[in-house]
């Protein structure tokens, strides 16, 4: 499938070095300025991509994306800031942009320098305006144990939207996911893009758990450029949600291992927060991503993994429910047909959790995927 | 291996229809009131044993301990409720003691209530003074996917101590591991008992997790009767705790599909507690342990695990050192000679992690295992 970009938007992919045998440089850039909004991991170990990118935030105005991908760029030291202002640069360089109009994320391994002399004959050679046609490229480049690339696009009135994922594992994004990034061609301020995007984030990555490993790199970013002119905003942000979501399923099918994605749908909370809390709990709860693994109605896992927010001392055995797609299975036990409805559903290749709390009428929902042999394996061969 | 109890203790073992081919019922009772304390989980899905219990915690005071496994009895509402006091009372009818003098805990599949018919015709059947001379059989009897028993003991002056554990997934414990009780003959005022018993939990079962899942059942507690006099205190908590920290490895090996013991140092804290915490995030990274299992130096893990400790402010990737065995990994790479080294390190039965975070003098040590397809396999098929 080929996936056009918005008016205005010019890629370049290419290999600088890193990878042995495919793309792994990717730049998106405007022909004219765009707005801004992007939102970053919370590591304490964020790369200098991450701490140069937040110049590029703040201004809440940009040129271009430049990802580099296979290396992450991160506990790199003084070298490592060094080697990410350079690349940032050389790429302002041949956009005639600012340095700092251009966001720069990177992902990969932990701990290794960029090869910086094929790297920096990689630049030498960059020549705008790019020529690169299909976005699924862009989202080839930055793959790194994605088993395949993660593009998403719709319409707004007179505007395009396309979205760009990757990450399978270290995942449970606390500001953002591992590298997504958006473009549109509508006309969005900078102060409500920022606004809106935050709230699509909080509602879609930051609603996500692979692994509950939080990457050091995490860059959500979105860049409008106007071209297209303006558009209805709550359309907008409706639009941007849907494919910030799709991107976020996309993420939980393939993430590392899993089978099968798992929806987490807590209902009946005391507020929004809460819900998010107890979904998370059930949706990274090993024993309940193993149960799922082996379709099994193993629900008292879910209890279980509900038991574990000890501090929500308002949340009683004697009003939780909990069941599987369509079918309750607490607190009345299910008998031999339900229980056959759930096998079922546990057999399928998207399963719902659904937990009612009775306190009150906060809801959240939370994606992930199940645990299996395969994570094990690749994660335990994936060297350094 | 035979162990022998202290004196004044008496145990029973048997089978009450729970399990099919094996032991499920123990019960251990001392001839004499004996000081008592516990400590519980703080699930909030904790079952009727941890409610009951509680009661007999908070008098200090005990006669024995009842537990069944096989079966947790929790998430049974007011029916398990009463099943978990009808064995309650019958132990307690037997020995001549009062209901709140019996620890009752159980643990095993949750969500069914215990097979009643033959629980009862069990009790019914039961006669003091027990027999039970090894106590191998009632560490036996509390198994679950336990490979083995796990059973320990050590002289503390005239006073024997032995201890039992059992408990290999769904452990993360928070108060208290998923069953270990101890036993002993030295003469301890209950005020002490608890007190002491508290701080050996805190740095021994406390500082273990398998696999994040918190049990809605986890117990652990302690029986002085005194028949052997006093000992001196300080001697007494140094034995505990070096026989708790026992089990607590013992378990730790024994863990789901468990090939490695992982322990975690973490040192150059801002206090134990900020220790504890970033040692808890290392040794329950998935991506930690499963570069554990696969023996790779993927120091680069660790640093990310570290990063999720976004709250703590004051961890600054410039002060953070980072070990395998006695070999520094970072800030300094390793150069082959050492990265070797890291290399035979992690191929051996027991894993040190260092962390130093450059803060103050605050450290602690957790224990863990690591990741594998076995662990998954177990649990996906574990049935309900």
């Amino acid at each position: 499938m080929t996936v056009s970009l918005p008016q205005g938007f010019r890629t370049h992919t290419g290999n600088c070095g890193i990878r042995a045998d495919r793309d792994d440089f990717l730049v998106v850039a405007s022909d004219v300025p765009a707005t801004l909004s992007a939102v970053f991991t919370r590591s304490r170990f964020a790369g200098p991509s991450v701490v140069l990118s937040r110049e590029t935030a703040a201004a809440g105005t940009g040129r271009a994306i430049v990802a580099l991908s296979g290396n992450a760029n991160v506990a790199t030291g003084e070298d490592g800031l060094r080697d990410a202002r350079a690349v940032r640069a050389a790429v302002a360089g041949v956009l005639g942009a600012a340095e700092q109009e251009v966001l720069i994320a990177s992902t990969g391994l932990i701990g290794q320098r960029y090869p910086m002399t094929s790297v920096q004959a990689h630049l030498d050679a960059l020549r705008a305006p790019f020529d690169g046609a299909d976005f699924t490229a862009a989202a080839r480049a930055i793959m790194t144990t994605d088993t395949r690339p993660k593009t998403r696009s719709a319409r707004c009135g007179a505007a395009t939207l396309v979205g760009v994922a990757k990450g399978v594992g270290m995942m449970e994004p606390n500001m953002a996911t591992l590298l997504t990034f958006f473009f549109t061609d509508a006309q969005v301020e900078s102060a409500d893009l920022d606004a809106l995007f935050r709230r699509v984030v909080d509602r879609t990555f930051n609603a996500l758990s692979i692994d509950t490993d939080t990457s050091t790199s995490d860059t959500a970013a979105v860049l409008a450029n106007g071209v297209a002119g303006p558009v209805d905003l709550a359309e907008f942000e409706k639009t941007l949600g849907e494919l910030a979501l799709d991107l976020v399923k996309d993420i939980a099918r393939d993430g590392e291992g899993a089978t099968r994605l798992i929806e987490v749908e807590v209902t009946g909370a005391r507020d929004a927060e809460q819900a998010r809390r107890v979904g998370k709990v059930v949706v990274n709860s090993p024993l309940v991503k193993t149960a799922v693994h082996g379709a099994d109605p193993n629900w008292g896992r879910v209890a279980m993994a509900v038991g574990k927010c000890e501090d929500d001392t308002d949340i009683d055995p004697g009003r939780v429910t909990i069941g599987f797609g369509d079918v309750e299975v607490y607190p009345a036990p299910p008998d031999e047909a339900r229980l056959s409805r759930v096998a079922a559903h546990l057999k399928g290749d998207e399963v719902l959790i659904r937990v009612g709390l009775g306190i009150a009428d906060g809801a959240f929902r939370v994606y992930g995927c199940d645990l299996t042999e395969g994570y094990v394996r690749l994660n335990a061969d994936y060297s350094t």
